[in-house]
């Protein structure tokens, strides 16, 4: 069993800002050996960021704030709001702009290992032992 | 891209409520092809409940809510609170005990077909498709 509280992996490499504004706190990553990765994104006022993960499947929980995921590959949009999950089941190319701060809980599989970077299409890389 | 509103779920075979007082909605199952199972799990305030996933690695994030994890193994209490992740990364034996009512996003690997019940230990049976 590990305990893992937020705020003690804050500063830590588990705690990935990125350039484009987000930030992402990995609780597990493929090392941890759970068969997937556990993350908590954070998304600030204003940020509209693309992403394409060609390599994974992600699914994601909104339990706060607000704000669009546009379906790239499509044109449709939807609203993220607290109680709302989607899931990138078709490796969709997608957009989320947040309207206010998001915090959004994600689950990939095949597990990241955290050492991924995002490539010139959003997405991540798939990073061998 | 799926997009799933939890309210959507409630009243729906997605939305099992437990005779033992917990209820879980379940956003993604091993039929939505992720890799994973993707759930909300909602403890009532005073409800204890013993668990064991024998053949199923479990993580929890906390977003809502205060009690008490214990590990059935070891013997050790740990305060679950908002931010608080736990992994059962050894199918450890665990009880968790709600002070206030908790709101816990949850991943399986394997994932969780869904018609599993919890057996004689707490654990949750493998169904084959």
């Amino acid at each position: 069993m590990k305990i893992i509280r937020t705020e003690d992996l804050r500063g830590t490499d588990r705690e990935v800002v990125s350039p484009g504004g987000w930030t992402s706190v990995r609780w597990l990553l493929k090392s941890d050996g759970m068969g997937f990765s556990f993350h908590e994104t954070t998304f600030p006022p204003g940020l509209e960021f693309d992403m394409w993960y060609k390599n994974h499947f992600e699914a994601v929980f909104c339990y706060k704030g607000e704000g669009t995921l546009v379906n790239r590959d499509t044109g449709e949009e939807h609203k993220i709001e607290p109680g709302t999950v989607y899931a990138l089941d078709k490796h969709d190319r997608h957009t989320l702009k947040a309207k206010t701060e998001m915090k959004l809980v994600c689950s990939f599989w095949p597990p990241v290992t955290g050492r991924e970077m995002h490539d010139e299409d959003g997405a991540y890389t798939l990073v061998e032992d």
